[in-house]
């Protein structure tokens, strides 16, 4: 059992992009009858930012004999509670020729609970990444049990039709025409991720390439769901207004009656070498200022060495996590090239993550110069440590934008339940913001040397298909 | 049964670059005993260049009960027969987060079958692509039962050790290490085509990712062996002193010995949109003068409407297949751009080819200018259609290169199964020396304007570490 604070990381800065794969932000279905804009905003905001040590909160791990993991995290303040199921299965899973299968099965499976959770009032959120899925409802306490059962029966008896594929498919392919077809920052970004990891499946999109989600039929999904989705591949996160003895008898009397399986973990896919700086350029119709956007491919937070991954979030902070930082004091305030920089880690992943930079040209200034102007940021930050002020800034405030964060209850169950489901534990979760205190001036300045290294980077121009 | 001439066109013109798919030339594994260098030429070549129709010959086709398709091609200029089987399998079916296993069990049934070929004074070769895995040998026409007799039992019993299996594994990891770790030219391209490619399988190379290949175990290896490789997904080409009833008895004899199993066709896999030109840098100390190379992804002849393959094929000609071509006599002869120019077309593939510009930067000469002048030049294809004298010399060119390749019996094998591998008919094979004296100039130019375009392509720039 763990015990401790419960306040979890979670991405850098929301920037204007849609995260490869980092869940809420780019993938949140935000589906109930109550849920309006503002708390879209909120899931989406807690999805980005990391979360605080609640230092009078405990959290309490069991398993169930089926193998299903669960993690309580009493919240008391109001008789609601959070349900998370999370499985380890995403878009990385997805089989040769069907990219967008799990993403697929997360819609459909959704579709499946919808009439149970608008009947109890749900506030219910879903989304996958390349590592995982995730389901969860927010619900007033005396609902868990009644909610609980009702989506361990759908798991239990998930059959797909031929109705619910083609309609799982068009869910999907519209989500991406409204997400990603209709915004050029979005394309970028996929085609980015696809000369950056190479053959890796992060290069995939999560929604899939189109012309393969077509080729989804039933019996495919029928037997990802079958092969992918037991008890024992899953992650269940409770937290709220109950105690790790109502939530155990709670699980027990619903998930408790699923079926293990056996598993079939992920391959493990190489991370191919990259050996050269690589250099993408779109030109579309609609985009009017020209835009620069650069990614890195870094060491993740179950790949990075003790502090590294830390030192990335605040070297991502310094650099562009808000209007005191080097980027937009240099290239918005001083030199008046942008009008709108940002920097930010993607660190919660099972391989690689992404280091990213971005700015948007002002009127009239040419993408090169920003991209310069960019680079000797960069290299100032690989060459000198940061100032001790602009370092205990940049610390507190990751620490704070946690503590804001920490009131939604959705977030805080992200907060594990993301971290355990690529393979962080509990205690991980907890002791972030120590560890984000921990990092050296000189931490950062070797994470911007040797980590931060064009070699691993594609850097991408958007710019007006005019110029 | 097809009846005719019994030429085929193979890829364009050899480069400086490994193949990317293409076989022979990247994959030759020329074993026997009596094999020398310049036989291995004549087999490198041989995959390179389209191959002419001889008249007189014609090619005999029919099906074994257990689904083998089996083509003869007589050729009895001497007493020597060539038998070539080919799986339509390739790296393009390597299970995800395992690259290179088809490679792999290449390597392995190659192998299993040395001691009896040797023995027999065979001429061998095996080559793996994305599409297909290939196995010839060359032999006295005496041999050839025996030879296909050992073969079938081979096949029909291929059981992994664990040590087959270390070996396997060892054997693709070194011809990497020959072949493309030591070669900057061929890392650039695996890396241009990781970028060309998105995540389609193309994008991966044949012989996979090391930390993959490592991966590859007993079990996997048998189970991929056992799944793709029945008679059923095979086709056997003999070619030589041999009648085609004489070809059927041995063939029912031996390979007709072998069960039929069910099919697992290839995943049909999307071929991502690519919004963008892509530049990629390589610094390499191992490298003296700056080259450029730029891909295009284009139709191959599997998937070009009639006569757009055709019109590629005369285009690399033109602008690069000798030194009577534009970039030839642009950047070499006339502006002393450049040491060495080519340009080529890789159309057979079952999903997108490749069109290919390459050149060697003379001493002081910067990539960017080598570049810019290429540009002028592929600018100008794109608008003018090429002189008469040209085209017929382009065209001319080509058929006579088959003419000259003709004479090789493995070529002659290879240009029947590498297009029956992918989707063919032998009627494509025999006609293909018509539809490229068929090509007309406004077509050229056609190609050139629609197909050969930048949004399409990644150039690649291999540069002196110093610089």
């Amino acid at each position: 059992m763990a015990d401790g604070g419960v306040r979890a990381p979670r991405n850098a800065k929301a920037i204007a992009f849609p995260a490869r794969r980092r869940g809420l932000r780019d993938r949140a279905v935000l589906i109930a009858s109550r849920v309006g804009a503002s708390l879209l905003a909120l899931a989406l905001a807690a999805a980005t930012a990391p979360a605080l040590a609640q230092q009078d909160a405990k959290v309490f791990q069991f398993a169930l004999e089926n193998g299903l993991q669960v993690t309580v995290v009493p919240d008391h303040r109001a008789p609601v509670v959070t349900r998370m199921l999370l499985y380890r299965v995403g878009a990385a899973d997805d089989p040769p020729g069907l990219s967008g299968l799990a993403d697929f099965i997360q819609q459909a499976a959704l579709n499946a609970g919808n009439a149970t959770s608008s009947n109890n009032g749900a506030r219910n959120c879903a989304f996958t990444t390349h590592d995982y899925t995730a389901f969860c409802q927010q619900i007033g306490k005396d609902r868990l049990r009644a909610v609980m059962s009702a989506d361990a029966d759908r798991l239990a008896n998930l059959a797909l039709s031929d109705r619910n594929v083609r309609d799982g498919a068009d869910a999907v392919l519209a989500d991406r025409r409204a997400r990603v077809d209709g915004n050029p920052q979005a394309l970028l970004r996929e085609q980015m991720e696809a000369a950056l990891f190479l053959s890796h499946p992060y290069g995939r999109p999560v929604t899939g390439w189109p012309e393969e989600v077509r080729h989804i039929g039933r019996i495919e999904a029928q037997a990802f769901y079958d092969r992918h989705y037991p008890p024992n591949n899953a992650y269940l996160v409770v937290a709220g207004d109950v105690t790790p003895d109502e939530a155990r008898a709670d699980a027990e009397a619903t998930y408790g009656k699923l079926t293990a399986h056996e598993l079939h973990p992920r391959a493990e896919f190489a991370q191919p070498p990259r050996l050269g700086e690589t250099r993408l350029t779109v030109l579309r119709d609609d985009v009017r200022m020209p835009l620069l956007l650069r990614l890195y491919r870094v060491a993740s937070y179950t790949e990075a060495r003790p502090g590294e991954a830390e030192a990335l979030q605040v070297l991502a902070q310094l650099l562009g996590g808000d209007p005191t930082s080097a980027l937009y004091r240099e290239l918005v305030i001083r030199r008046k090239l942008a009008t709108e920089t940002r920097a930010f880690y993607e660190g919660y992943a099972r391989d690689d993550g992404e280091f990213g930079i971005f700015a948007r040209a002002k009127p009239g200034v040419r993408p090169e110069v920003l991209q310069q102007a960019v680079d000797g940021i960069v290299s100032a930050a690989m060459q000198t440590v940061p100032r001790m002020a602009d370092l205990e800034r940049a610390k507190t405030q990751l620490v704070a934008d946690a503590v804001y964060l920490h009131d939604d209850q959705i977030s805080l169950a992200s907060a594990y339940g993301q971290s355990l489901a690529i393979g962080l534990t509990a205690q991980d979760v907890e002791d972030w913001p120590n560890r984000i205190r921990a990092v050296s001036a000189e931490e950062v300045r070797k994470v911007a040397a040797g980590d931060v290294i064009l070699r691993e980077a594609v850097t991408g121009y958007l710019l007006p298909a005019t110029q």
